[in-house]
């Protein structure tokens, strides 16, 4: 079986993309039709998957939005169905815990949901990411430089020596928690000059990169920063939410299309 | 209502009990005759919750020992009937992600799950915690200095100005956080020094400390350390799987009492 990274290099050459679509799905924004479904998450999601599988290299459901409405099964359902379509499924967890807990974690996400990648919080320190990196096959993205407007207030102090924290993330994953070759980093869209500064420190590292769309990064200069290469650019609400409307499956493909030309655009 | 922390600080004084009873609950390490039962799970932790709720002032779930079981029912009936014992519950689940997310977790957390009062991670700052703290009567432990081995990588690296990383999350969390008095703080029992520091730094500040028991803290050094006021002081392992025979829940509240009293002897 091939790892999550080859899954994407191969999506990204054979779909010209590095889109990756966010199902953040929340009941409260859904067409009406939906809106009170029994399966409205999951017919939603399906939808979604159905109009724009051949336009991203990955899916991303985030976690908060299914376990806040009791969701579990339709996360399932919904991470099998874009796996049926050839498409890997990063979930985005953010976890972050001690050692007996991150096995209890490692297990909700890859055996339980069957995630292919995953999102991690680095505050608690190299044992507390070991489970996960154990995975080989499995990509596991470690939080460094967030697009949110604190992301800043810990990851931006600058340390004795010289580095910032976030540069000091960067560097314990390229030079310590990579050892199976399946880490990646969390870097936002909306500070392209510390992007530069990661890729700079992690030479080829895999990034995903959060915040084209809602949360306003620019894609041109994102895709210089990232010297056109090794980014999963996520988008969520920008392309789930494109229509409120019964539409919205091909409001959402017509805005996935957009953002996927726009990236590829913009790394040429 | 009473808040969290009111509900604590009565039960420290009716229970004379700083003692937090961790229930991470793990199929596996049940008794025989409950290991392969449907309820095995909630039966388990009632009968611990039986056996030990007048030795303690809250019960601690790690939500990553049901997630990892899809035992959410079995998490909400025991956080529900330790409530019903007029004992509070602080769900363990160390969230941190944007905001849009955190509103998700905190319907989780809070409304799904009915916790009083949680775990959070600062990593990704300010904006990312202001969901939970906006819910006034629940507590709110920010991670600080965690006692696991690689709890120092990050926590423990020193800022320009002469502060560390944890440190500067102490000042964070007393000097903007703490607006509606809900906020307490993750500091490890493994280093008595370290918070010692934390506690000059947040004058009364709650602390939840774990790491007493299973993971070797000693009682003594860490009393000291909190000047043996608004800790709470939490054993998971130790107590619950202090027999592995049908005698679990004696055995466990054996342990409890021994721990209560080692916390109060080591007060005075």
């Amino acid at each position: 079986m091939a790892s999550f990274f080859e899954c994407v290099r191969t999506l990204e050459t054979q779909q010209h993309s590095m889109l990756c679509i966010g199902l953040d799905t929340d009941r409260a924004k859904l067409p009406l039709h939906l809106k009170d479904a029994t399966d409205g998450i999951v017919g939603f999601n399906k939808a979604i998957i159905d109009a724009t599988h051949d336009l991203v290299c990955c899916y991303k459901p985030q976690i908060a939005y299914y376990s806040s409405q009791a969701e579990e099964e339709a996360l399932i359902e919904t991470i099998q169905y874009a796996q049926d379509k050839g498409i890997p499924v990063l979930l985005d967890a953010k976890r972050g815990d001690i050692g007996n807990t991150a096995e209890q974690y490692a297990i909700e996400l890859f055996e339980r949901y069957g995630a292919d990648a995953i999102t991690v919080n680095p505050y608690m320190g190299s044992d507390t990411l070991a489970p996960y990196l154990s995975y080989r096959d499995k990509g596991i993205f470690v939080l460094c430089r967030t697009s949110n407007p604190g992301g800043g207030d810990l990851q931006n102090l600058m340390l004795e020596g010289g580095r910032h924290v976030y540069e000091h993330v960067a560097h314990l994953a390229s030079e310590q928690w990579n050892e199976h070759g399946n880490v990646g980093l969390v870097v936002g869209a909306t500070q392209p000059e510390e992007l530069a500064k990661v890729r700079q420190i992690t030479g080829d590292m895999p990034f995903l990169v959060p915040g084209v769309g809602a949360q306003g990064g620019d894609i041109n200069a994102l895709m210089n920063a990232a010297k056109g290469q090794n980014v999963i650019i996520s988008s969520s609400r920008g392309v789930i939410y494109a229509s409120e409307n019964a539409d919205f499956a091909q409001a959402a493909r017509a805005n996935a299309l957009e953002t996927r030309d726009s990236i590829n655009a913009a790394r040429n």
